[in-house]
C-alpha cells in the first residue's frame, strides 16, 4: 500500500471520508465527509473564515449554486469551459483527452472524434425547458454579478473585498483520481476589486519578510529549480508582479502554516504562458507535496483583471466602474466655443437666432466636423462664427473599472493533504502504532475522556468531565470499552490530541491526567480545569512538556 | 408599507438579502445573503451545530448534494415528489394548483390539462445522457444510504444521531413568496435512529416540565385554540405520541429561545391526517408568526418510522437492520423432528439412508408441508418417520429495523423571521429610529468602533481597538464618517449591539464608553478590557444596567 491508499483505508475505516452512493455502487467523482471528515472540514473553514473575514474584514456573502443561463454565457463558460473528450467505438467508455490517445485505455478499441464536453452540469428552473439554469463551477460570478449592491454596501470605495465558501460542481469526463478530483466540491474565495493605479498593499510591510518558496514560470522552462525568496524580494525582482498579489500570496502561505502545513511542503507555482488565463495578468498556485500525485493544486490565485466586470457590464448593459474622487479636485483648462453674434447677424438674418441657438450645444469637437442643419438650410461651418474661449474646469474625480485579485482555497483537497501530511506509524513496544498528528486546532475530536473502569463513579466523573468540555464548546468524545491501551491507540489513529483519563486518585483528589497523543506524556490537573487547560492546550498557549506543573 | 416590506427594504438596502442575478433581472425562487445576512446565518448555524453537535452528541456529515437516480427511485421521490400544476394556453404562464382555478390569475385566459410536474432538479452526470442526477429536495436521504457507515462509526449500537446542514433544491413551480419560498436554500437535520421498542428518552427528566404551545391535529379540526401544556402532560396525554419525539419537540423549543426567539411567537402544529406523510408516526411542525404570512413552518419533526430503510434496503438489496443484544442471552424451547431410524430401515430398505439425510436438513415447518424427493421418488411424509424432541437454544439477541425520528430546520426562513421579529421603529425626539433588535449572539456585527473625529489620535486608537476586538473573534467594524448621532443610527439599523466610542477622555485615562444598542445607556471601560466586557455583553453574562460598575 502506498500512503494514498493508508490514508484513504483510515479514512473509510474510522470516519473521515467514504464514496458517496456506496450501496449503489458508488459513482466517480463523490466522497462523503464522515462525522470526523465533517468536523476537520468545519474547523478548516472556521479558521478560514476568522483569518479571511474577521481577521481580515472580508465581509462574506452567500449567492446560489444554481445560476441562469446570463450569468455563464457573459462570463465565457458556457462557450469555453469544456474538456475534450473522445469516446471508445468498442466499449462506449469516455476519456478525457490529455495526450495522444490512439487506443482505447479500457478495452484496446479505436477510438471516435475527439469533440469539446462542457463541464457544466445543466438543467432547467421551473416547467418547460425555456430557462436554463447551470451549477456554478466556482463562486465568483454571484460576487461579481452582485457587484452594485457590494459597492454600495462598501460605500463606493475602492479596494473591498468579499468572501464565499459554497459548494462547486464540475462535470468531469471521467475522473480518476479518488477524492483529489471531485464533481461536486468546497471552494473558498475572495475577490478584491481594487484600482488598477494602486497595486501597491497598504499592509505591505506586515508581510514583506515572509518567505516564499516560488516556482516561477521562467525556471519551470530553464533548470526547474524553486526559488526561496522574501517576499519583498519577489517583487522586487518583477517576479510576482504586484505588490498586491504578492501580499496575498503571503497570506495564503501564513492562513496554510495555521492550519498545520509545514513549509517544506508548500511551494509556489506560476502560471505559464500557455496555461494562464487570456485575460490574466498574473496566476499562482499554491501546491502541496504529496506521496503517488507529486506537487497538487490545493490554492489558486489570480489577478483577474477587469475582465469580468468588463464582461457582465457588456452584457447586462450595465456599468460596472466605480467614481473614484481625487484628493483634492483638479482644475482643468478647456478650449470651447462661443456663437459670434455679430457675425452670425450678418449672415443669416432672420435666421440668426436659430443658428446662434443650434451653435450654443456644440462642442468644439462637434463644430469642427462641419456642418448644423437648420430648418431645412445645412449650414456649412465656418471659424468665423463663433470665438475660442479657454474656460477653467472643476473636476472632482473619475470613473475607474477595478481590476480583480481573486484567492480561491479547495477545502477538500486541503482536507485530503493534511491527513496525508498527518499520517504517521511508528513501532511502540513492538507493536504498530498509527498515529494522526493533526494539530490540536484543526483535530477533528479534541479530547476524549477515558475513565479507566466503567464503575466505582470514575465513569459518573468521566460524564461529569465530558458533559464540562461539551458546554464550553469541545468536541470531545467518551469511551469506556477496552483496555486503557486500546483506548489510547484508536485515538491516536483519528488524531484526538488529548486523552483525559479519570482513575482512581481522582476519586480522592479530584484530579485526572490529560496525555499528549505526540509525546505520550502526562499531567495531572484538577478536575475543574480541564475546560480551561483544555483551552490552552488546543490553543498551543501551553507546551506539553512544561505543563505537569499546572497542577 | 406593512412589515414584510419594510423589512425586506431594510434588508436590500442594508445588505442582509437581495434578489439574486438582479443585473439580469433576476428569477423567482433565488435571493443572495448579503454580508449581513451571510454573517446572520452564519452565527445561527454556528449555534445550531454548537447546540446539536457539541452539546447534543450528534456528529456532523456531509453528502453530495447531487445524487444518482437509486437514491430517489428508492425513497420514493422519483414518482412522487410532485406538485399538480396547470398552464395558461393565452400566456404560457404556469401556476401550482392549489385550489379550483378556472381562468388564469394573471392574464384570464383558459387552463390547459392539469399535470403533475416532478420538483427535482435533473442532470445528467457525466458525458451522454445516461447517468441522471437529481439535487436533493432534503439532506435526509445522504445519510440513510450511509446507515451502514454510520452504524459501524457509532460502533453498532442504537440509538445514533447525524446531523447535516446544507443546501437543498426544489424546482417550485411558480414560487410567488419573496424569501421565504425559495427554489435552492439551507436546511439542518438531524436523523435519529432508534430501537422502535424503545421509544422513551434516557434524558427525559431534563425536559418534561418545559411548557410548549401545542395545536394538535384535534383541535386544528374543533375549536381551532392551541393548548399551553408542559411536555410530560402532551405525552401523558398522547397528544404527542412519543417520549422520544416529545424530547425533541422541546430541544427544537430551547434551540429557537437561544438564537432569540419568543416563546408566544412559537407554536407547534401536528399534521392532520390528510397531510402527514403515509409511512410517518407522527408530524410537527414548529411555526412562527409572521406579519403578513400568518404562522409559517419553520422547523419540522417527523417520525419517519422504518420507511426509508426499509425503501433503501429493498431496492440495493442490502439489509439495514442492527443486531441488538439482549442484557444476558435468553434461552428458547424449540421443537425439532430427527429421523426414525428404525421406522425408515424398515420402510424403504436400500432408499433408507438417502431419506434419512433429507429428513436431516427438514424444519418442523418444511416436514409439516408433506413430501420429500429422493432420487426420482415422491414420499409422502408420515409422523411415524420422525420423533419430536425439544431442544434448549442460547439466543444473544435479535435484529431490528431502526425507526428515525427527524427534526429539520429551515436556516433561510428562521433568518427572515428573526429579521422580522426584531425588527422595531420608534420616536427618538422626534426622529424616526429603526432598530433591529437581535440578540447580541446573533448579531451579525457585535460592535461598531466610533472614534468621536477622525484625528487628534483618536482614529488610530480606534484602529487599535478594532484590531484586538478582530483578533479575538468579534466580528466588528469601524466607522470613522459623519455625526457620532448618525453613525449609532446607521447601526441601530443593523442591529449592531454595542458601539465603543472613542472620545478625548480616552486619550487622558484610556478608557472608552460601551453603548448598548437597546437601552442606549453608556458604560466607561479600560480600553484594555473592551474584549473581555464585550466578550461578557454577548453571552448576556453581564446584564447592562450593572455593567457601570465595570470600570
Amino acid at each position: 500500500m502506498d500512503k494514498y491508499e493508508k490514508v484513504i483505508e483510515l479514512a473509510k475505516r474510522r470516519g473521515f471520508l467514504w464514496p458517496s452512493f456506496e450501496i449503489y455502487g458508488s459513482t466517480a467523482g463523490f466522497w462523503d465527509f464522515g462525522p470526523l471528515g465533517t468536523a476537520l472540514k468545519r474547523r478548516i473553514k472556521e479558521i478560514w473564515i476568522d483569518f479571511h473575514v474577521i481577521r481580515g474584514g472580508f465581509y462574506e456573502i452567500e449567492t446560489p449554486t444554481m445560476c441562469i443561463e446570463d450569468v455563464f454565457v457573459a462570463s465565457g463558460h458556457v462557450n469555453n469551459f469544456a474538456d475534450l473528450m473522445v469516446e471508445c467505438k468498442k466499449c462506449g467508455e469516455a476519456f478525457k483527452v490529455d495526450s495522444a490517445m490512439e487506443k482505447c485505455p479500457e478495452c484496446g478499441g479505436s477510438l471516435g472524434e475527439v469533440c469539446a464536453f462542457n463541464l457544466m452540469f445543466k438543467t432547467s428552473i421551473g416547467p418547460g425547458s425555456k430557462r436554463i439554469g447551470y451549477l456554478r463551477p466556482e463562486t465568483a460570478q454571484g460576487m461579481f454579478v452582485d457587484f452594485h449592491r457590494l459597492l454600495r454596501f462598501y460605500r463606493d470605495r475602492l479596494p473591498f473585498g468579499v468572501a464565499q465558501i459554497g459548494k462547486v460542481y464540475r462535470n468531469e469526463i471521467s475522473p480518476r483520481q479518488g477524492t483529489l478530483r471531485l464533481r461536486e466540491f468546497t471552494i473558498a474565495e475572495v475577490e478584491i476589486f481594487i484600482d488598477p493605479r494602486k497595486t501597491e498593499h497598504p499592509n505591505f510591510e506586515d508581510v514583506k519578510n515572509v518567505v516564499l518558496q516560488l516556482y516561477p514560470a521562467k525556471e519551470q522552462l530553464s533548470d526547474g529549480k524553486t526559488l526561496k525568496l522574501s517576499l519583498k524580494d519577489a517583487v522586487e525582482k518583477g517576479i510576482i508582479k504586484q505588490q498586491f498579489v504578492g501580499y496575498h500570496i503571503a497570506q495564503i502561505q501564513l492562513f496554510l502554516l495555521e492550519i498545520g502545513f509545514s513549509q517544506e511542503k508548500i511551494r509556489f507555482r506560476q502560471h505559464k504562458n500557455d496555461e494562464i488565463a487570456h485575460y490574466a495578468i498574473d496566476c499562482w498556485d499554491a501546491e502541496a507535496l504529496t506521496d503517488r500525485f507529486g506537487w497538487i493544486e490545493i490554492v489558486g490565485i489570480a489577478n483577474r483583471g477587469d475582465y469580468d466586470l468588463k464582461a457582465h457590464a457588456k452584457h447586462s448593459q450595465n456599468e460596472m466602474t466605480v467614481f473614484v474622487p481625487y484628493d483634492k479636485p483638479i482644475t482643468r483648462e478647456r478650449m470651447v466655443i462661443k456663437p459670434n453674434m455679430r457675425a452670425i447677424g450678418r449672415k443669416f438674418k432672420d435666421n440668426a437666432a436659430k443658428v446662434t441657438e443650434a451653435l450654443r450645444t456644440l462642442s468644439l469637437d462637434q463644430f469642427e466636423e462641419g456642418t448644423i442643419r437648420v430648418g431645412d438650410e445645412v449650414i456649412p461651418l465656418t471659424k468665423d462664427l463663433v470665438k475660442y474661449e479657454l474656460v477653467s474646469e472643476e473636476i472632482s474625480g473619475e470613473r475607474v473599472l477595478p481590476h480583480v485579485i481573486e484567492p480561491s482555497y479547495g477545502i477538500d483537497r486541503i482536507v485530503y493533504v493534511l491527513l496525508e501530511h498527518s499520517f504517521d506509524e511508528e513501532e511502540v513496544e513492538g507493536e504498530r502504532r498509527v498515529v494522526l498528528r493533526l494539530p490540536p486546532n484543526i483535530a477533528p475530536i479534541q479530547g476524549v475522556v477515558l475513565p479507566l473502569l466503567s464503575r466505582d463513579g470514575l465513569d459518573k466523573k468521566g460524564r461529569w468531565v465530558e458533559r464540562s468540555l461539551r458546554k464550553n464548546g469541545f468536541l470531545v468524545d467518551y469511551d469506556e470499552s477496552g483496555t486503557i491501551g486500546r483506548r489510547y491507540r484508536r485515538h491516536d489513529e483519528i488524531g484526538t490530541p488529548f486523552a483525559i483519563t479519570i482513575d482512581h486518585q481522582t476519586l480522592d483528589d479530584d484530579t485526572v491526567t490529560i496525555r499528549d497523543r505526540d509525546s505520550m506524556k502526562q499531567i495531572r490537573v484538577l478536575i475543574g480545569d480541564v475546560p480551561s487547560v483544555m483551552g490552552e492546550l488546543i490553543a498551543g498557549g501551553v507546551i506539553f512538556e512544561k505543563a505537569g506543573t499546572l497542577i
